[in-house]
């Protein structure tokens, strides 16, 4: 891990940080806040966070006393600063900053200094992959670099988007419910280091999807205040549940790993059913993966694979390296690309990939048809670190003037 | 209602029954049993009776002498009568007239009888309806005025299939959960006749389905051993959700009504996503009609029409009279008729179809692709009797032999 702050400059011009943030995806589910204002959830939550090799956000923030205004691009284009989840974690990175001023040399004049802030994903955002997790964490991960923070700050970025505070860490992590007003002991920890479980592998699904569904937030927020079942579930299914959980990890156990992250996962959905008037996010082809992944696990008579889906129709499957061959040729026979995603592309961050000859017996017990072109593409990654400093002034986003870079 | 026993022949030959039993449409869901023997729900339930116009089974039982054991025919085929819920309904039968036959002069030879069942369905199979509600009711009620037993017999048609019982009775039907071991309590009641609410009308639409899903008695057993939320609603949500529907369904009030039917309808399907593995019966269609019914209800700022899904992709929609030409024209706006199913028979059971212009306004707040032939037809209903004897001996499915007739 790299912490440095090689490439900050003396405040006299533009001081500069890039760092790079995770996705990562829950395997116990958050949906439902308690507290809007603070995004505060109504039940913890816990995740794996992906390697940044294949998904990662990417964010330059410049302080310089000659710019006039904060202000902010994402994706290329210039959006206003005063989002309301932006200005929060910008106010929150700045007032412990103003805290720890006395006791800092080094913060200079940055105080005075108004920021750009420029940000990307190596993503595309249409992949319905939680972008606003790792955008958030690499946001808040830049600033408190820029304004020499250390210590946890998975509570600001919680602030911005409730599961970015799972992205600050690498590996395994846990994000607690907390029970302070101020949301202070609401924080992701990490309970076991990326390396913990070095076999197990995620195959994030990219699903063909038509138009988009209810927003996150928005979702969440209906659910809470219509759902007769989410509050049981947050109440008495989920404590117990992210205990097993924390438990199947510590000990490499995938057989209770992937059940619980299968149910957890269908019962998020289902009180998203249970919303009124309901949201549905799962699709057709949705449901053929996890048809496919069931009877694929009834054949074995063992869990092999684990799926999981978040506020989209995408599946994120666990499952362990052995079992890797067989499972991409399952989805190259049952979700086969068509010209449009060529075979080449079909399955990415994976260099050789072997494939397993599949028994007509296994191909019997799915019994679904193919479906050409359903799924878009796959991408092979596994758990990862947590948010990187980018050294190489190469990668920074903003320029010497802390205007974004020409695209090459 | 027509109690008569006209075409009741001297025990001497062969006495014989006939009747038609009607299809009802849960509005509080029943899923999920305490006792699998007894068929005794975990929850109360409630239902509207339809009328037998459109839907009804129709069977015939003989008893003689001259049978040389029990048989039993299924839409035109012999099928074994060794089914144990079948078996089930024909002993309890024959064990209340043994109750009874020390007062009964004319019960004369009949429990010395074998029995021949013939039953039929006057509507296709594959329509997803509750077909074997209606054929269960309609057996029980044929046996029971066979074997001259008065009063109510819902507890043994519950025997047969759960929700048979509630088509024992016309109107407005609520099935008691029970609190007696023997299940002796869990039986239906009419809570308002069928001419209570005479605005009332329902349109069951015909998906064009794929194979069949689960059915529900395997469905049912597997979400009560493994949801964790079915539990709570059979607790603690649908006891105060049958008294609201009991009270709205007195009042007349089509706002409660609609809206506890669909969040009812949207809890069930929820509770089989949140069992493992998950089921599923809705499909895209079924949730475009969702779409549908939710955006024209928001069009005009109340409840208009409102969904109920079985288990199965084909909706049922409640909704009142004065507003049947505008939903009419949404869905053959939304779902029109292919070459595959005419225009002609796409509303069937209405004999004028009334039509209304559908505002660009309304069109747009629904704001929906349309999707032709995904609905194959819809069928105009309403509120109906309970099952009723026919004494035309030319509606009777066996011949004088106790044989089935030749099909004409």
């Amino acid at each position: 891990m790299e912490n440095g702050r090689a490439n900050m400059k003396p405040v006299t011009g533009t001081s500069q940080v890039t760092c790079t943030a995770p996705v990562n995806i829950a395997v116990i589910k958050y949906w439902g806040k308690r507290d809007e204002r603070l995004v505060l959830p109504i039940n913890p939550s816990l995740s794996v966070t992906l390697s940044q090799d294949q998904l990662c956000a990417r964010t330059t923030v410049a302080a310089s006393l000659d710019f006039k205004k904060d202000r902010i691009w994402l994706n290329g284009q210039e959006q206003s600063i005063d989002a309301p989840r932006l200005q929060k974690c910008l106010g929150e990175i700045r007032r412990l900053a103003r805290k720890r001023k006395h006791e800092e040399e080094r913060m200079g004049d940055l105080l005075g200094c108004c920021v750009h802030i420029c940000s990307e994903n190596n993503f595309p955002t249409a992949a319905g992959l939680a972008s606003s997790a790792a955008g958030y964490a690499c946001l808040v991960q830049s600033l408190a670099k820029l304004f020499h923070i250390d210590g946890d700050v998975s509570h600001i970025a919680r602030q911005g988007s409730g599961s970015a505070c799972r992205s600050m860490y690498g590996g395994f992590v846990e994000w607690t419910m907390g029970k302070m007003e101020d949301g202070s002991d609401s924080i992701a920890k990490q309970i076991a280091p990326a390396d913990h479980w070095p076999e197990l592998r995620v195959l994030v699904v990219v699903v063909n999807a038509g138009k988009k569904a209810v927003g996150s937030t928005e979702g969440m927020q209906t659910t809470v205040k219509t759902s007769a079942l989410i509050k049981y579930r947050a109440e008495h299914v989920v404590p117990s549940r992210q205990e097993e959980m924390r438990q199947a990890v510590l000990e490499r156990d995938f057989q209770t790993f992937g059940e619980i992250t299968m149910k957890d996962s269908n019962q998020f959905h289902a009180t998203c059913l249970d919303t009124y008037p309901p949201i549905f996010y799962l699709n057709e082809t949705s449901k053929h993966i996890i048809h496919l992944v069931h009877r694929y696990n009834q054949h074995h008579g063992k869990i092999r694979a684990a799926y999981t889906f978040d506020a989209g129709p995408n599946a994120v499957l666990y499952l362990l390296q052995e079992d890797l061959p067989e499972v991409l040729a399952l989805f190259h026979h049952f979700f086969p690309a068509t010209t449009n995603n060529s075979e080449r592309q079909f399955v990415r961050g994976l260099p050789d990939v072997q494939r397993k000859e599949l028994s007509a017996d296994l191909l019997d017990s799915v019994g679904l048809e193919p479906s050409p072109g359903s799924v878009q593409y796959i991408i092979h990654t596994k758990a990862g670190e947590d948010p990187q400093v980018l050294t190489d002034p190469q990668q920074a986003l903003l320029d010497e003037n802390g205007l974004p870079k020409k695209q090459t």
